[in-house]
């Protein structure tokens, strides 16, 4: 697939300058990007990458106008526009439309005519396969779940009975879509199933990512509102809504009840208490964990810096006694103010 | 569904006041239960919730008698109860028994004339399934692997070969029950794979939660003991033994060949280090590392409090530095002491 | 399945010294072996185990070779002779070659005779499984992925579309391989998918432990080399390169771009920021948080010791006010001077 420069800036705006003409067959990093290929450069402090690249153009920041010889698109977010060209070049691939002969698809299941389903794949009674959605083989979609349209579910994915997910989701493999919560009542030292009887509601243009996942309620609902992104190995527990837009890496835990704002980012292996909210554009640093709500946003961070192993041993000891070290250095204070006032 | 008090309290007990032949639907957080549904207050604390509320019925403590004019149950335990009223109103959807058309059993496997094989489900030569199990979609159950009575295997679960699970099980989705632990001998700086020839043991009444992963034993089993309840993403390394009636939260890594205890509670993301011992009863936190034995029961905890940023910044160099700050306060204890003496 | 000690010597070198017609039908630990069991001791400092054992032979160091009656190999790794007698004495169960009824596989794709595709499994166009390769039960193998010779991939198994594994891959129950890494351009508070259009390339030797997950590269590979062991759920996040030998515990997470070196170990639940360097032959410890590159081999260390709760309690509060304490010192420094100067 190719597509000249004239073309990009008519589908994706910009402003070109050079030829028009030129043909681009794929993205590039700038340092290996060859004649048919695109780069780009998001700010203007990585201009010296232009110096030796082989690519046939670039995507460019307004104030690089004429940072190069090379045919170039100006626009003011490179990156964004570096990301679409790609999507336009790289288009996912598609299976075929229909039900393959190795599904298994319950008679009352409702999918549309557009849609794929894959071999292997399973689709409960009464559940709905939206427009164009892809289920991939031996997924497993639940009694009255709900798939949107244009949705993309990988290999191996299974989603819970009852559970929904809006438009143009992409769910990888491995991720697992309203399991139980965990939630047991204690009974004289055993513990007694608490039903989970909630849902997972999923909005709009949703990723989660490989062996994500995510609990049902276990009386009202789990939410992931729109344009969430959770990457792999991530938990969210029952009845944690997670607010449009934000983002989640890797093998981060919510614990149960807590409500993630709007537009937060969320480092890996972050660990988020439960019953407690993290206000609007919040971001949590890698490996920290929150353990109270945070009602205003900022930065938050609570890891450990490491040091050489026998460093660390040396002062990993004191660790465990900074609260005598605190009484010595007042007690320090009290002497020398008896001292000073002699 | 639905079941009036007098039903309620003829199979699960308490005492009954008010109208028994109120019928009760659902059960509902007090705030937003409605005529047709029972709420519950676990303590007389919380006693306050029932101001308002529309519920049709209320469990209550039995020191909260005249807490309200509701008709209500009195029972020492209102959360265990509202559990079993859940239970009750919320039987889990079963299949219909039988081997689907889709799955594919060995002849030499053992299902019981009850039990639910579900379509693309694999049970392996020699395994057996007992009576009224569940086996979902897409779940793999190796050969000679042992399920028991009335258990429930969410959709693409993976039990490997020789593994057995006693009765009442529950596993959900992703989670992987026997794969080899991670043991290998050093060759001249490569690794040369130890074969895994032990089991994974499961008792009864174990609930295993989403993408956990569960390794057989290097030469003896891996040990889970009746009533476990493990949370999602959960590792259990070869060899390790969790006590009868611990629950461990999301997240959480067991490394090789610890023995947990009886009725330990571990919150979410600890990690245990391997070959040690956990006292029955032990508590152990969010996010903390345990690196010894605990021979006596105890809440033990090694999370580093979370800051904003900048202020974690500032601090965290002195982290590292937490040596020489001990051996600055020594040496001012030192000079202060030869003060004082003059 | 039996061997004698003279075969075994004969198959795999070492001196042995005794009876070799005894049989042997199985490896055990030295205190619960039997007459057709044997044992081994790694080093001379654990000789005192062969004193009460019921073991029928026994391998040991050479300079232990007085150390018993019993019929003994000695061979300077013993622990290493002993994975591989156990290898010997348990091969892993081969499922019949061929392609199973209840798999689908694309008809472009070049499944080798002699290799095994189980119930369930999915292979897509274009893909090619190599000579003596298991697919297990309802693994899915995308389009154009290739899978080398004597590979065993457990149930449940995901590899995507392009992806490359070398020669004798043993990859367990729920990994992934393959999905999407986590890249999106912000656009104005959305995000904005970047097609991940690289590859997971894996080299030869190597096991990938359940639910770990392994995403493809943005725009070049992820890339896992020769001889690399990966225990369960651990992430490795878009163009990662792990080098070859190196061995990875349990809840392990490497962020985008990073390159671990050659023969390094990286202990459970460690975290590794992206676009770092780890030099050849690093060790990390379980639970460190590595924030840049590691340009010097050695053991490298941020775990936080743990204490009972109360006592944390304690500590914990100054965590977050070590650099008040820290000027608090430096005053007490600057008074005591001026003290000492009277």
């Amino acid at each position: 697939m190719a597509v000249t420069l004239a073309e990009l800036v008519d589908r994706l705006g910009g402003e070109l300058l050079g030829d028009g003409t030129r043909s681009i067959r794929q993205i590039a990093p700038l340092d290996r990007a060859t004649a048919d290929e695109i780069g780009f450069v998001a700010q203007t402090k990585y201009l010296a990458q232009l110096a030796n690249t082989g690519a046939g153009a670039v995507i460019l920041p307004p104030d690089a106008r004429d940072a190069c010889e090379l045919p170039r698109i100006l626009t003011p977010n490179p990156y964004l526009y570096f990301a679409r060209v790609s999507a336009l070049l790289n288009p996912p691939p598609r299976p075929p439309a229909g039900i393959h002969a190795a599904a298994t698809v319950a008679p009352d299941a409702q999918v549309e005519a557009d849609a794929s389903i894959g071999p292997g794949a399973v689709v409960g009674a009464g559940a709905r396969i939206g427009a164009r959605s892809v289920i991939g083989p031996n997924c497993v979609v639940g009694d009255a779940a709900t798939i949107g349209a244009d949705c993309l579910l990988h290999a191996n994915v299974t989603v819970y009975r009852g559970c929904t997910i809006g438009d143009r989701a992409i769910l990888h493999s491995g991720c697992v879509v309203g399991s139980d919560g965990f939630g047991f009542a204690p009974d004289e030292g055993r513990w007694e199933k608490i039903p989970q009887i909630g849902r997972v509601v999923i909005g709009n243009d949703v990723e989660i990512g490989a062996c994500t996942t995510i609990d049902r309620g276990a009386l009202e609902d789990t939410v992931i509102e729109d344009g969430v992104k959770l990457d792999n190995l991530i938990q969210v527990a029952h009845n944690v809504t997670i607010g449009a837009h934000s983002a989640i890496a890797a093998c981060t835990g919510i614990a149960g009840s807590t409500k993630i704002g709007r537009h937060c980012t969320i480092g890996g292996a972050a660990m988020i208490f439960g019953h407690i909210e993290i206000a609007d554009g919040t971001r949590i640093s890698t490996n920290t964990l929150i353990t109270k709500s945070l009602p205003k946003a900022g930065t938050y961070t609570s890891a450990l810096p490491f040091s050489e192993h026998e460093v660390w041993q040396k002062n990993a000891v004191h660790m465990r006694n900074l609260d005598k070290l605190v009484k010595r250095v007042k007690e320090l204070e009290k002497k020398l103010r008896e001292l000073e006032s002699k």
